[in-house]
């Protein structure tokens, strides 16, 4: 959910009583600042400020990024926007920066996926460590790091994957046979995240054994997400059947609603290229499919239950879940 | 699970209080028959017989078939096989054969999976209707055609995908997402197939609104079941991580332990054969891996949590399944 989740949504979620979690990859280290401290002045509770772990950067082949900006020619057309600026290698260890804010601001939880940063000054500071898994073997490394949990991040999650060892097709496992199985294998709690929208989701999470969840489509459709309007609506409007896993947008799978520019990049011959240059090279077109309202220009994460997204104030989605979990145990011990 | 269902498993299942079913699609009318007729002389309980939905088999390309057989001479070689026979057409309209042994012997529960057969005959001999569905829209057709409840084939499933409506990348939905969706849409009860291996996953399928539960691979681990012992041991080992959904075994795309076999034919240059014609050509090679015990030339098809099967008499299984999933739901109680 990163730029989507305003210190107003952060907030709400926790002064509801969960926990509200800032996305603060895509920020640099001030603004990453700035938005913990705006949290702060709008609540006491704990919240999790979540980043990316350091990617590698490979070398960028110029002849590939060109092909891909000539297929990229029709939808600049038809946005109006003129030729592409060049394209700008991303700031080096944007990461290390963004870790030193986290422990200056001494955050109380920190959240973390695409791998394990290093962890000894958010440690130090006194943060509580949650790592992003999509396997078993993956769990294991977060436990063997340190962290005081391991979010699951099931088949059936919106985003980009987490994967971090080995090739992403083989950390596709869906909740019910994911989360039995880290759990059987690690001693930290484990927290389920991958398409729950309402509380049936969270009961489930819990039988499997989850001792948490984490939900991100369903605060996508909250009134204090920065969600674009386009984006709810499409989201909302989604199906089950209505999202891939796709490298298209930002060239690292995620997975997002079909839209014509994913089913065109994916079969247009040029190759995609490798995180996070894709996403850079497709960001003029993304910021103006947001400005002008062009849905299926737009990079629509989402999870496959993301029909059932409900807009409502995030204190009282919270609410809303934790009163229908209530009711689906309840229901469950009749039947037992 | 077809071809490990023996008449003892399906007998051992009911008379333990779970519905046994029987997996015909790949038995000849009066093999299927005689089979059902072992079962009723070992149970007075209710038993389900599983069939395939009649699928359209186009003309096959001998060049391609040409092709596919240079790709399994090494293996031929390795197992000792002399050069393939001529290929058989698969017989025409078995299953409406099929459909009337079921309706004449008035089996107790019919279940179908790849479409939606006649259903007039089973109908009127009294049968209990189950199909299977991969997604909202096969479901509510499903409903449509008068089914008595609706299996949701989850992403996590073993075996064969299900998907009918559309092409099968649009029916790879999680358990947690496609559970609850499909439950909001039909009226009639849901039953979720996909992973299901102890208390925890059954539990979990009841939070997420199935009435009922179909579990596969747990029961090819049961003692009374037709499994190869190389079979039983590769699935009980294999991790997470250790299945994917290929179309190389029978050209039909199912999902099933990754083996050397699988890696080869997805990488290899030679196009895969439509169903059931890759399978067709596979034949003699899965027959000889079998009686010689080549685990990784079987066709290991296997749900993705196998490796929490247990081996145990399916008696045995059925009343631990029952007993863990009461003590799930009342730990969850304990929480609420």
């Amino acid at each position: 959910m990163a730029g989507f989740t305003t210190p107003e949504l952060v907030a709400a979620v926790s002064n509801a009583g969960a926990l509200g979690a800032l996305g603060g990859a895509m920020l640099p280290p001030d603004a990453l600042r700035e938005a913990i401290r705006a949290v702060r002045g709008l609540t006491e509770q704990p919240f999790a400020v979540n980043l990316f772990a350091p990617v590698e950067v490979g070398p960028v082949d110029p002849d590939a990024v060109e092909r891909m900006q000539r297929e990229l020619t029709p939808y600049r057309e038809e946005l109006g926007l003129g030729a592409p600026g060049q394209l700008r290698p991303p700031p080096p260890r944007v990461v290390d920066e963004q870790l030193a804010v986290i422990a200056e601001e001494r955050v109380p939880v920190f959240s973390f996926t695409f791998g394990i940063p290093e962890l000894a000054a958010v440690r130090e500071a006194g943060c509580v460590i949650l790592g992003s898994a999509t396997t078993v073997a993956e769990a294991v490394e977060l436990e063997r790091a340190g962290v005081d949990a391991v979010v699951a991040q099931a088949f059936e999650a919106g985003g980009h994957r987490g994967t971090f060892l080995g090739p992403f097709e083989r950390g596709l496992v869906g909740g019910i046979a994911l989360v039995p199985q880290i759990v059987d294998r690690v001693r930290v709690p484990v927290v389920l995240a991958g398409a729950l929208m309402d509380g049936r989701g969270i009961a489930a999470a819990l039988a499997l054994g989850a001792e948490g969840v984490q939900l991100g489509t369903a605060f996508l459709a909250a009134e204090e997400a920065g969600t674009p309007e386009a984006y709810r609506r499409l989201v909302s409007e989604a199906g089950e059947e209505a999202t891939a896993i796709t490298r298209a947008y930002t060239g690292r799978p995620g997975r997002a609603v079909r839209t014509r520019l994913i089913e065109h990049l994916e079969t247009a011959g040029a190759e995609i290229l490798p995180f996070p240059v894709q996403g850079a090279l497709l960001l003029d077109i993304r910021q103006a499919a947001t400005e002008q309202g062009v849905g299926d220009l737009l990079f629509l994460l989402a999870g496959q239950a993301s029909g059932l997204s409900r807009r409502l104030p995030a204190g009282e989605l919270v609410e809303t879940l934790a009163r229908e979990t209530e009711a689906v145990l309840a229901g469950l011990t009749a039947v037992s």
